[in-house]
């Protein structure tokens, strides 16, 4: 399509106060006067639309500059590069593109458009989700199926006494449909491919209890049509029981009697010298770390350019030019009609950003921590802040980063060298529904960056007529975790996009084989005249010899696995996996590609998967000696427990990027030993 | 052997100062006067020998009692149950093994004797190792080697210099002998069975470094007669390079010049009402948990009794009877002259709780920590107590133990459920030579026990020619770590003894395995008439329904590794691996047998694999609904990078012990919001 320039002059009234950026970055996210700018600028433009009152906005992120420019500008004041931002809109029925230029936000320009015709469609906006949950409530047949429920003790029943009960016209519901609250369930793809923007909606009772999610509704389906905003499909299969609301409810006192046995002591941290974070804009400098954050409205928090200091040689290294979450994928195992399209992506489909929450100080983040705010757009273009939505604090564990105890003759005084390990976390917690998802960058003093996800929050459950594990004789898709309720089987997929820029721009990806060895006894043929029979060895498959140390190691980094190593057991040509087809591998490796951040692609509701990671890479593009990005998955497979109910104790998972042969030896050899404080104490404060 | 009750009379010295037990426990580890009791009762016993000058002591151990007489006690006062120990002695060059009564420490009574007869040794004592290290520098062939190697600017020049360097008789040698320092390192098994106790020693020099791991002094091999005290074989294969101290040294201050970046702030948790750990004698009870702490020579430290409380039933359930580190194979992988034999069983060859260190408070453990002390018996049977040997603390890491953020209905105010992680840590540190294994035991209020090793000290390191990587030309077995050093490819293999008692005595272990299926779309057929193709099931070997939760799942605890699963890549057949054939398999569950404690048997030292985990495992004995043990190993292949020199920055592995389907629903559901602390400070003391 056109790519022309649409120079505006904008009259912008910016409802959100503009936070005070002493030095802007170019990978600074948009500031809310900079999305204003932007979706002004196309609301404005003559390409879209006559009537400019249809316009959504679903994304408006940050065009990142070309990544030469941002690194010759790396973390210093620049106010050379542009400021351009990507937007995408539907408008007519149609997915719209935008380029905007808003280095002067006063007067921003649209530089290009651009129409999306394949498969899929941009993220769902919060409004017209709100918009859709409130169609059934009021939809007469949805009425009708409530009524005809209307039976408040039927669920202690057994199934042949439900399908007896009459229906009774003109009965008092058994809840009043203020009870009623509904949810947005994106519908996945499954072979046809749709050319409107259809989503199926579930209902849930709340009553007594918060936890909605505890008591869904069975037997209906809803289908909306997301921009006539109308019900389009409606079945109803029969009544089957909505679990008791008791037991269900999580705040604090709705959750029966206060905990009668000890809980632990509360604990602060102090820090008798201050905090050790100096955060300038959105760059963080931190003991021998220096980095950005950033946030976006669908990978929610990105950490950009950060470098490790090198003690040894005095200078700063670059490690990784940016990384971020680049899609969650959360297939359910329930093949049967209520469940069969619960295959989220819980990124490109509802947007981490968005979903991103308010975290609570001495909670969500203990009481050294410090926050920033987020700002994405509404469907309607106006910045919407999201307060303290990232938070960066220095974590005391009580863990060692080194040690050693020698006596090196008997008659020396031990050697005890201790150094304690503090590192740096920067965290965003992102509430897709039911689940709450905790996602941490945790930086290190020996130059590890460790990644972890959290999982709490509450399952996906299916109402059933069972009331114990003994009357299932078919397999129940989950584990009945309280009466009437089974929490289904799933799979987490957390893939992150992690462009690692070690030193340099031109990385290679190395596989270390650890080879198993037979030794032969005898030396000509490599062996050892020794009776050992075995051991192994490691055999690069391909080594990139750019950067040496000084005795002549390869420069790197190295991911290490923690736990949650689980890949996809969906058959490939199902079209849940067909659509994440990446998640049957935990590592990729591609060359650099700006239009290549989302693991299913740019667009990933209702997408068909022909345009996702494993496809760009069946290219077979050259990954040595290049500008290459490697992308790791964290999987887990969830079978529900009844601890997981009716909130989900947290469920852990990460990964390490661990600097190896990077340095010429450990870089914290010359720290100091700890110091010791005493006298310490805090006066209590209500909440 | 003959099984014979000696009852003596004895008067008994005790040098270190008994410590007040409030409560004793039928678990308590041996107190000074106990073991002094158990020594001198075998000293005095004329089954021996004639001469009681000969006895060493190797192992002295509380002999546990019956589990039904310990469970029947559980964390109460008790004086019904007699106190045994467990004592192995060499004496007259056999393995003697005695029980003796020391309920009454005044008139210990040795009620059993039995004598050892098939392969292996006990444990090193620490005080033969000093004298065998003693032995090289007296040896006049090694100080003739030393002599050879007398040119203090030698390793700067290549191979063929050094090989025309001239002997010059009666010069200076390079080295004083004080600056060679020995440690010995058992020689494994390589399929002859010795009669005698037998050992190497390997050499080091020390010179301007306390790092003497780094500068091994290649070519030579001593063989130590241990009971005679000789040494029996010598070699020296020529002169090779010693690396140099420069850049070696990890004390503060000597390491280089200070480090110059910044550093974090420090940091220290305040407990503003105080601790909430309780500690009544080895007792020791912090929120919803209560187990025993208990202190082996061999073992290090032993967690018992562990119950936690159930909040919904108000009652103690019972989880773990007894979970300790049963066995650290480290096998080395150069097969070569100098370190095929490196194949070492840590705890039965030289005893974690032998090698556990004195913890640094504010370093080891932060400042809120409390401490125990350990006493184990010395080779002359005097106990040898070892201060702050375990430390116990809460940890405020700054996690979430679960959360939910909720808008039920868009008018409402968002419901933000969040509350903090406070967990319970319970630590030893060994240092084995080279290595230091942080042993943490973590309790979690969710339930879970998590275990973790974090490896930290120095690499084991071989001397070579190279200087640079561009010269190696064949397998290097190792990463060149520095000029002139190896550091050689390992493994750890840390198995722990796992006695799971999940709310009785009887346990089954099931193996949930996760099956994928294909969907058929015909429901007759199990299938759901959906588009989906695929899901995943769960199908459990095998279950015992002992006892169920109200709704009918098997209640139980599941294991969850986090990272570090490696298991052991050498051959089958090749001597080591006979020796520690169990690392082949991550997971064992086996009966529970008191004698089964230690996975490469209870004679490690030159053990042949004949009486190990593996081989007990082959009789297939009942292990469904019966009294049983698991065994878990945390594997890790090592190989090492620079960054790992002179001192490693820790690595770590981690297993999980998870509540599943054991409470009826997350016991923490009730827990109330974490408190806010405001005017926290602290002041400063030197160190």
């Amino acid at each position: 399509m056109a790519l022309t320039m649409y120079p505006l002059v904008l009259t912008i009234s910016v409802a959100t106060a503009v936070t005070a950026i002493s030095s802007p970055h170019p990978l600074d996210p948009l500031s809310p006067r900079e999305i204003t700018a932007a979706t002004s600028a196309v609301s404005a433009s003559p390409l879209v639309l006559p009537s400019r009152s249809t316009i959504t906005f679903h994304y408006v992120d940050l065009d990142e500059p070309e990544k030469p420019d941002v690194l010759s500008n790396d973390n210093t004041n620049t106010t050379t590069l542009r400021r351009h931002t990507f937007v995408i809109a539907r408008a007519g029925g149609l997915t719209h593109e935008f380029q905007v230029d808003v280095t002067n936000p006063s007067s921003p320009s649209v530089i290009s458009h651009d129409i999306h015709l394949g498969p899929g469609f941009p993220m769902f906006t919060k409004e017209e989700q709100i918009a859709a949950q409130a169609l059934p409530p009021k939809y007469p047949p949805f009425v009708e199926s409530m009524r005809r429920r209307g039976v408040d003790t039927w669920f202690n029943l057994s199934l042949i006494a439900i399908s007896i009960i009459p229906f009774i016209a003109g009965s008092k519901p058994w809840v009043d449909m203020q009870d009623v609250v509904c949810r947005v369930l994106s519908m996945g793809w499954f072979g046809t491919v749709e050319t409107r923007r259809v989503t199926k909606v579930q209902c849930f009772v709340v009553g007594a209890t918060a936890n909605f999610y505890a008591r869904p509704i069975g037997g209906v389906t809803v289908v909306v049509d997301l921009e006539r905003m109308v019900i389009v499909g409606y079945r109803d299969t029969g009544v089957s029981p909505v679990p008791k609301a008791e037991g269900t409810d999580y705040r604090a006192g709705k959750a029966g009697p206060p905990f009668n046995g000890e809980l632990p002591a509360p604990g602060v941290v102090v820090q008798p010298e201050g905090k050790g974070v100096q955060i300038d804009g959105h760059v963080v400098r931190w003991a021998n770390w220096e980095f950005h954050v950033g946030f976006d409205m669908r990978a929610g928090m990105v950490i950009s350019v950060a470098s490790v200091h090198d003690p040894d040689a005095d200078q700063w290294r670059r490690v990784l030019y940016r990384g971020h979450v680049s899609e969650v994928f959360v297939p359910y195992m329930d093949p049967g009609e209520e469940f069969y399209f619960h295959t989220f992506l819980d990124a490109g489909e509802y947007g981490l950003g968005v979903e991103a929450v308010t975290l609570q100080p001495g909670a969500d983040c203990p009481a050294n921590a410090v926050y920033m705010d987020g700002y994405y757009a509404g469907a309607d273009g106006k910045p919407v802040k999201t307060e303290n939505v990232i938070c960066i604090f220095e974590r005391y564990a009580g863990d060692v980063s080194w040690r050693h105890t020698q006596i090196i003759r008997p008659s020396d005084e031990p050697i005890s060298e201790v150094r304690t390990s503090v590192t740096l976390v920067v965290r965003i917690v992102v509430t897709v529904g039911n689940y709450d998802y905790m996602l941490d960058w945790e930086f290190m003093t020996d130059g590890s960056i460790k990644t972890a996800v959290g999982l709490s929050g509450i399952l996906e459950m299916k109402a059933t007529n069972y009331t114990h594990v003994d009357q299932i004789k078919e397999d129940a898709r989950g584990t009945l975790v309280a009466e009437n309720t089974v929490g289904v089987y799933h799979d987490h997929f957390i893939t992150y996009h992690l462009d690692l820029n070690i030193d340099d721009t031109k990385n290679s990806f190395v596989k270390n084989n650890i080879v198993p060895k037979r030794n032969s006894g005898v030396r000509a043929t490599g062996g050892a005249p020794t009776p050992r029979r075995s051991y192994w060895t490691v055999l690069p498959e391909f080594v990139n010899p750019n950067k040496t140390t000084e005795v002549g190691n390869q420069v790197g980094y190295r991911l290490v696995t923690v736990g949650a190593t689980a890949t996809s057991l969906l058959a490939d040509d199902d079209f849940p996996q067909r659509r994440a087809s990446y998640t049957k591998k935990q590592v990729w490796v591609t060359p650099y590609n700006k239009l290549e951040k989302w693991a299913p692609g740019l667009y990933a509701e209702q997408s068909t998967g022909d345009d996702n990671l494993a496809v760009w890479s069946k290219r077979n593009r050259r990954t040595k000696n290049e500008d290459i990005v490697m992308l790791y998955t964290v999987g887990l497979h969830h079978i529900p427990y009844q601890e997981d109910f009716p909130v989900m104790p947290t469920l852990r998972g990460a990964f390490e990027l661990r600097p190896s042969n990077f340095f010429e030896r450990n870089p914290l050899i010359r720290t100091a030993p700890p110091k010791n404080f005493s006298n310490c104490a805090c006066s209590p404060r209500s909440r």
